[in-house]
């Protein structure tokens, strides 16, 4: 490809024991491990772009991230060896060049995550590191009437953490979605796209709709905390170990495609 | 339930760090932690009967144990005691009385073993712990056709591992089937059903398999492996990682109807 001097990898990595995407003073993130593999591979210290931070303890299957100029390495020689040097909990799914001007971040035109809660009266062993267990029985239904008010472009200082380095809570949610997947009904699933969120905007979500599904608030109490733009009002943080970054969307006609019609489908 | 001396337990585990199953000298067994939770909790030391092992590094979702003399625990305090007590990755499902003669291991008239295969270029991050990796794809038409062989009573001895403790290598598979379960279309999965199997029979079985799925083999060759009696003649053992044992069956009626009808339906 003429002119490339990026290559754009898609990496799933399991968030349990990193302190996130970025780089921090206070344990090993998913990036130091990255950009050890590249030194390694290629005897040069290459400091990588992704498509945005992901919290401590929370797992990605399409973080993007942007590595300037590879050297002499073809995209998929440089996949394989980095899946050899990577601890067992990253790998790399894909590897293309990408124009030179492509930024990672700025190009975003949408996100997809996911939030599992395990949701059975007895703990989980083989779902422990990827979901919140809730003991008792979510009312789905409430939870999805409570979801109608959130879509759209809001002010979500309700569900913003404290430390939140944004210019300002207004955020736009394109598609939200709660089901409980089919051959595994112990799960239950929240499905929210949008082109960015506020720090721990969908913990905060998920963890008021745990509290309309165990029926300690109702459905339509969403619209008010909401309104109330006060995070005191909205429901705790649910674990970091629930949350995932299913895909990263560059393309807006499939970013449409992907999130039009009703708010929820489950 | 009067004349109850006994309460049946329905374990799930993940066998990544145990021996199996049963105690042994070279490692941590599920119950040797199991029969340390419950002298923790009733200062007891009982000894506890299983379905059957598993071996080292195998799962279960459907483990059952039978517990003599519970004392004075009703079975569902029982169970929540020992959620508490038992690590993370082992957890007991439910608990119930049974007739003091129930006989965990003679009483089974049935098995459902599930063998899982993550089959993509790029290893797995998340399923690693459950799954063995084949990057090429697999052919699951020729693995299907090479299943019906199996199907019936048999001499398994191409499958025996060397070590194999039974006094004859008959057995009888009831059911069979190869699929990709919707959403999910990285896993192939056996699912095979029977009374009871021959040491590290399934893992033959699915290391056989997947040499016809890679087309080193043919499907035709499965009938004339069987036939040998000979385990040279079959493929690798397959990783424990992939076993799970899913369900053991004690009412006859039940396990008819969920083994009856083709050998495969997938």
């Amino acid at each position: 490809m003429p002119g490339a001097t990026q290559i754009k990898l898609i990496l799933a990595y399991e968030g349990t024991r990193f302190v996130g995407w970025q780089v921090q003073p206070n344990g090993l993130s998913v990036q130091a491990v990255l950009e050890e593999a590249l030194l390694r591979l290629t005897g040069r210290k290459l400091v990588l772009r992704a498509a945005g931070r992901t919290d401590s303890g929370v797992h990605a299957r399409g973080q993007v991230v942007c590595l300037p100029d590879p050297g002499t390495l073809e995209p998929d020689e440089l996949r394989k060896a980095l899946n050899h040097l990577l601890p067992e909990d990253v790998a790399v799914l894909s590897a293309e060049p990408v124009a030179p001007d492509f930024d990672p971040r700025g190009a975003v035109v949408g996100k997809h995550y996911r939030y599992t809660i395990y949701n059975h009266p007895v703990r989980p062993v083989f779902e422990r590191r990827f979901s919140w267990h809730l003991r008792r029985e979510l009312d789905l239904p409430a939870m999805r009437r409570a979801a109608a008010c959130l879509l759209g472009e809001h002010d979500f200082s309700s569900f913003r953490a404290s430390g939140c380095e944004s210019s300002h809570p207004i955020r736009t949610l394109d598609r939200i979605r709660w089901h409980r997947p089919e051959g595994q009904d112990r799960l239950v699933i929240l499905e929210v796209w949008g082109r960015a969120f506020l720090k721990q905007m969908i913990r905060n979500l998920a963890g008021t709709f745990a509290e309309i599904g165990r029926a300690r608030r109702s459905a339509d109490e969403m619209s008010a905390i909401l309104a109330a733009r006060d995070r005191r009002r909205a429901g705790q943080t649910a674990p970091a170990c629930g949350l995932c970054l299913i895909k990263v969307y560059y393309d807006q006609e499939e970013y449409r495609r992907e999130t039009e019609g009703t708010y929820q489908d489950g």
